[in-house]
């Protein structure tokens, strides 16, 4: 806990003052009224404040109040703009003789700098309101006032329109705190959060629990960060996830847990992991007697496929140059070759290729996809799962391309989710396509009905997990775990030949009567994004890594003298120069 | 978000089911009832069961069930009770020759198996009645039966009175968390940070923001562990706790903050720091003229003084014998004299020593102690922390042994609280007494009444730093911090002499507009420990470490291979022989 604006007389532990707060609607209800059912909480218990900058309105006139908060800006040196995280206030500064010091005050101390002013609520001269300005009907006419810290000059100015680069941002972040949109951003996350603990705890009896955050490596998990222990040559890791303490928990009768967790991934210089997740259709059937040379080659390879998207109202708003930086896209970044169809189109263009689809296909595509006049049809074909990648990707980029036209697509008002679920439960190893490797983690339960298929063809087993989608963005993913000790092993030992010696703890578990359980894990940051809008998860952090993992307010990861790394037992190996 | 006995059918998101709940009071309400004003949690929503083993009372006469647990007993293949996290009941097994099946699952399954049962709640024959047992009135007569999982041999078994060694309890975590103890602990802590949370952000305003766990070493901080970056020779670390964040919070605008943060300390071989707080007063000036040597001999250094403790009614319950182990108890671990003085007691002892105590220092000690009849004052003397460390030690000695007497000195049901106030801002270096270092850490606020003190004599200054203490531990402490970036420049660069580069961050921070701030901090683990009336925070904690902060269950911290290190670019030094 800990505030600013105290006051050592209010200071301390109290009960609530009972004191009825206003109801106030501003800078947090814009998107989402969170706090709708509940009265709002009292801002100004325990602080010298009596109320905040934001929150006064006509009803307020004549009280005295005292106010704390940054200068904004000053008119004239006769009106001060105050603003705290609630709004911002006119103040009046007093012109007589008698408060010639109270005047010097508010009009020498710097923009951004703190003071405390007490003073009368009044009206505004007739004509002179602002109705833009949520308090824009009042202001406090000033009678005392403290400068309670003076501000240097400023690297930016604290205004919402005032453009900053992202590593200025970064680098001042306590002051890009200040800004409306960061303001609001952590403050509805923290309100987010807090329904999620109420819907678990107190409607459905969830119990919160913490679990280690030092712990061993799991097997395989080469992007745990390490960290030396005292003994030599003995590491603890920072787990990627409570992964198996929710487990041990379940069996250890907790039966119902969930935790805020905090997640270590060491990405290295893969910063941009996110899966994408489309719909698509499988073609390949229908173009088995292809002439186009790519479909052809992509088909005579075991993996292969031909996928296709369909672009609704593509023919009508996307240009041909647009199509053709579709095509020079994926080539580009995928290295692979996109053949668009216009199945229904009254308009059409003579590229050679297109001349090769048959009619029949030309019909099979109309019926499978549902073609509509004027939609496109963006075929691709190769590998499944590249095929699949590029198609995600483009099916985003002419999104971009049709909003860019004025057509309305993607409602950001609009929250769209989606279960994918029947996953693979194995996958064949990039490396070794004759092995199978899980498609998610070797805990996850098989699919009841593809039981008897994990001891004669394991490949064709679905899995019981599942992921969550909202708007097109994974928000998180869950599955049934493995309750049965003896088919957990048979996974991990004959399946995925894995040396069960390390996960001993766990199958011994699962032995003592495990219940069957399951769980899912969202997204926070990414969720969060979401909801505000936010065009980076790094807008709904208070204090982010950089895209490299630095922090750049503060300099860390930083170098450490050897003496520093003697009681952990390591010393730097540093890169001879080829390597560097 | 991770449950058991989850049903298929059930299972996703959805809203509550508006089912009205019972109300239930049972294991969760033992010594605080924390749910008293809302309705209770529904337990039973989104899983197969329709109630908890614990709920079921006469008022569920006739009603169909199902309920999911472990089996804690079977007697004489007829009656099974079944135990979950709510409580235990009683299950009646079918006889008839058409359950044989369900029989069979029932008798056969060993203790501990994980099973699922559907019957009727029925009344107990009249005479068969447990009182003792909640659900003691009903049992459940069984239809349908599933096994969910069997039990393996356990290591121990699940009730509380069989006694288990502390490395067995730890090393099979999650059998351990099935007593009723350890469900009771972590259950009341989740609802104990429920009721913080609900206080904090619904009533205050306050926001809950995640500050980085890799971050940059903080000047002195050796106890922090060192986590290895992808850059050569670059680390991070984990804070001791997110003393900087608050403080760049405070300067960003987010003006109540608040954050249930994991704290990383590594304590190395010190693995109880707890300090011990004392009530003590001190008599120095009593004895300035004392006869006695080793009040003389401490008298006569400069940090030296007399100090004293009055033990109430100690005359009439501490026999000879007892002040004697407790002199012995001071000399063998204190190094340090003990002289008990029994003022205005009828009885008395002819200690040689107790001979040269003079009236007037009788008389003195009782009007400045307050003694009455039958108390006896124990004496120490020399250096003054080591002075109040063993008396403070000596206190909890003699409370142990007049509780043995029978006397109620410490009520286990009370709550005792209190603030520890104007500790000094600083302390003489321990290595060097001419120089300077901070009480508590360099960005504790002075005493305002002690500013000017700060350039002429500082040792002198008080600090704005406060403790909570409970039942006589420490459970939180904070402090007003300092908000004048000139001020904080001056303590650490003039006064402690500290390089100001490491913090340069803190400072510029500071100057941009900064307002007055202070907090608080609790220790979350040592508190549900005095509520609950734990011995141990272990007995809080989920999945605890070591004394050595091993953990047992999973065998963390662990060799790793080279090859794993080399992407942190660290290799291990063995230590040579002669150090290990």
């Amino acid at each position: 806990m800990f505030s600013c604006w105290l006051s050592r007389q209010y200071w301390g532990f109290s009960t609530p003052t009972g004191r009825i707060a206003h109801l106030i609607r501003g800078s947090l209800s814009r998107t989402l009224v969170l706090s709708s059912q509940r009265r709002t909480p009292e801002f100004s218990s325990f602080v010298a404040r009596t109320n905040t900058c934001g929150e006064l309105r006509s009803s307020h006139l004549g009280q005295e109040v005292t106010l704390c908060g940054w200068i904004q800006y000053r008119r004239q040196n006769i009106f001060l703009v105050l603003r705290d995280f609630h709004g911002l206030v006119q103040v009046v500064i007093p012109q007589e003789e008698s408060a010639a010091s109270v005047k010097k005050i508010l009009c020498e101390a710097p923009v951004e700098s703190v003071v405390q002013v007490s003073g009368t609520v009044i009206s505004r001269p007739p004509g002179q309101e602002n109705p833009k300005m949520p308090t824009g009907e009042i202001e406090v006419k000033v009678k005392t006032a403290e400068l309670l810290n003076s501000c240097k000059k400023l690297p930016f100015e604290i205004k919402d329109f005032v453009k900053k680069t992202e590593a200025l941002r970064l680098q001042y972040r306590y002051l890009d705190l200040r800004s409306f949109q960061m303001q609001y951003n952590l403050r509805l996350r923290s309100q987010m959060v807090m329904k999620m603990r109420e819907y678990l705890c107190n409607l459905h009896g969830f119990v919160d629990i913490e679990t280690p955050t030092l712990f061993k490596r799991t097997p395989g998990g080469a992007k745990e960060f390490v960290i030396p222990s005292r003994e030599p040559g003995k590491f603890y890791c920072l787990p990627q996830s409570p992964q198996q303490f929710k487990q041990l928990l379940m069996v250890g009768g907790l039966d119902r847990y969930f935790q805020v967790a905090r997640c270590y991934r060491d990405e290295g210089s893969r910063p941009d992991r996110q899966p994408e997740f489309t719909q698509i259709i499988d073609i390949s059937d229908m173009f088995r007697n292809t002439e186009v040379e790519f479909l052809q080659d992509a088909l005579s390879k075991p993996q292969g496929a031909v996928k296709a998207i369909c672009i609704s109202e593509g023919a009508k708003y996307l240009k041909r140059k647009d199509i053709e930086s579709i095509r020079k896209f994926a080539a580009d970044h995928f290295n692979q070759e996109v053949l668009p169809v216009f199945p229904k189109a009254s308009r059409n263009w003579n590229t050679p290729v297109a001349q090769s689809i048959l009619e029949e296909q030309r019909s099979g595509l109309i019926r499978l996809m549902e073609i509509q006049e004027d939609d496109v049809v963006l075929l691709t074909a190769g590998e499944h799962k590249k095929a699949c990648s590029v198609l995600g990707k483009l099916r985003l980029e002419c999104a971009d391309l049709l909003e860019a036209r004025g057509l309305v697509l993607r409602d950001p008002a609009l929250f769209s989710f989606l279960w994918v679920v029947d996953f693979p439960l194995f996958l064949p190893k990039e490396e070794n396509p004759g092995e199978l490797e899980s498609a998610h983690h070797p805990f996850t339960a098989p699919h009841p009905s593809d039981l008897q298929l994990l001891y004669t063809e394991p490949e064709k087993v679905r899995s019981q997990h599942y992921d969550l989608v909202l708007n097109g963005s994974e928000i998180g993913g869950g599955s049934i775990r493995i309750h049965d000790a003896e088919l957990q092993r048979y996974i991990l030992a004959t399946l995925l030949k894995e040396d069960v010696k390390l996960l001993s703890h766990l199958l011994q578990a699962l032995g003592f009567g495990a219940p069957p359980h399951g769980g899912i894990a969202l997204g926070l940051d990414r969720l969060i994004c979401l909801v505000t809008g936010a065009p980076s998860i790094r807008d709904v952090i208070a204090f982010p890594k950089s895209f490299r993992g630095h922090d750049l307010m503060s300099s860390a990861p930083e170098s450490l003298p050897p003496e520093e790394l003697k009681p952990y037992h390591i010393q730097v190996s540093w890169p001879a120069d080829s390597e560097a």
